[in-house]
């Protein structure tokens, strides 16, 4: 098998801090995106949307989207559990990661699609959206904060993908000047805790 | 174990077909979103995001997230599966849940929360980039419509929850003036075949 990975993207990190929480080692290829690697014909043969990461499997299956390729790995590796145990708790790991991914990784996204200069005649930008998204980052950010004052991680006592989305989208954010706050004392606990994890530097 | 639904939002719809094609009944209570109840204290309480639908469990946990609330009960009732079966089957569908969902559903709701009257005061709207998603969601058609040429379903030969997702959003696109054109031959045939489920219903 082998993961089509960027160390330049948000994205293919989620995938590596998983792999490196599982304690599991997958050859890699980097795909130039400066270069937009990823949007040449044989990249897109492999996955039409663009997007890195990509796992391919030694079958010739492509798996495309980050949440999806740490999916596979938690079915083949389900040690340590980092979609949580049990239908209750999987689902709320579900809730949990989804709403790291929508609620602000997603908006911090939008920010940096919507505003970089990276993006400038890669795609339509909407400046205006992208100041909208920097809000509704922001007031999730304290939302979270709030959150995070009754347990130690996202979606409770566990490490699990909900902190893995989380820490990539705050540090994600930074590009953007999208950052934590000095009263959010709860989440920059959090962030300390999660990014002094060896996995971080994956 | 009760299940806040709302006829009027397209999210709730997915559980409701979802439960449907598993045979399951939930006692339900409709939470009027025209009349903003889902942004009084008490359903802010359960969910803090405001979202329909959330599932209350008998404990009191509270599961928000479509997704999230249809793996609860892929997890209890695992037959008929409707996340995939096995990793690769299981990554898959993930994938292409994940891709109906960001690539086409969520384009075809950022039409409607930027360009609708109904959001009109209640969000800050940005009609241009609405117009920016609209775009991107006739292409995602037209894409997806490639896809539905070599198969009967979104991620295979079997109806998952990719299907679900992508039967809602189209459906939800009416609204927005976002059709299947006459030329999408494979979308329509996949459009009237699960739309004819008992399922569609729901």
């Amino acid at each position: 098998m082998k993961l089509y990975d960027s160390t330049l993207a948000p994205n293919p990190r989620r995938v590596r801090i998983f792999l490196a929480e599982k304690g599991i080692t997958v050859p890699t290829e980097q795909v130039d995106i400066g270069k937009a690697a990823n949007r040449q014909p044989d990249y897109l043969a492999k996955n039409p949307m663009g997007g890195v990461p990509i796992l391919e499997l030694d079958d010739g299956t492509v798996i495309a989207e980050s949440v999806a390729i740490c999916r596979y790995f938690e079915e083949t590796q389900p040690e340590p559990p980092l979609f949580g145990t049990g239908a209750k708790d999987r689902a709320l790991v579900e809730m949990w990661q989804r709403r790291m991914e929508f609620e602000i990784a997603l908006a911090i996204m939008q920010v940096f699609r919507n505003t970089h200069a990276f993006f400038k005649g890669r795609i339509p930008q909407v400046p205006e959206y992208g100041e909208v998204c920097r809000k509704a980052a922001g007031s999730r950010l304290r939302w979270i904060d709030g959150e995070l004052a009754g347990r130690t991680f996202v979606a409770g006592e566990r490490f699990t993908i909900a902190d893995i989305t989380l820490l990539v989208g705050i540090d994600f954010g930074r590009v953007s000047d999208i950052r934590i706050t000095p009263e959010q004392k709860n989440l920059q606990r959090w962030y300390e805790q999660v990014s002094s994890r060896p996995s971080a530097k994956a």
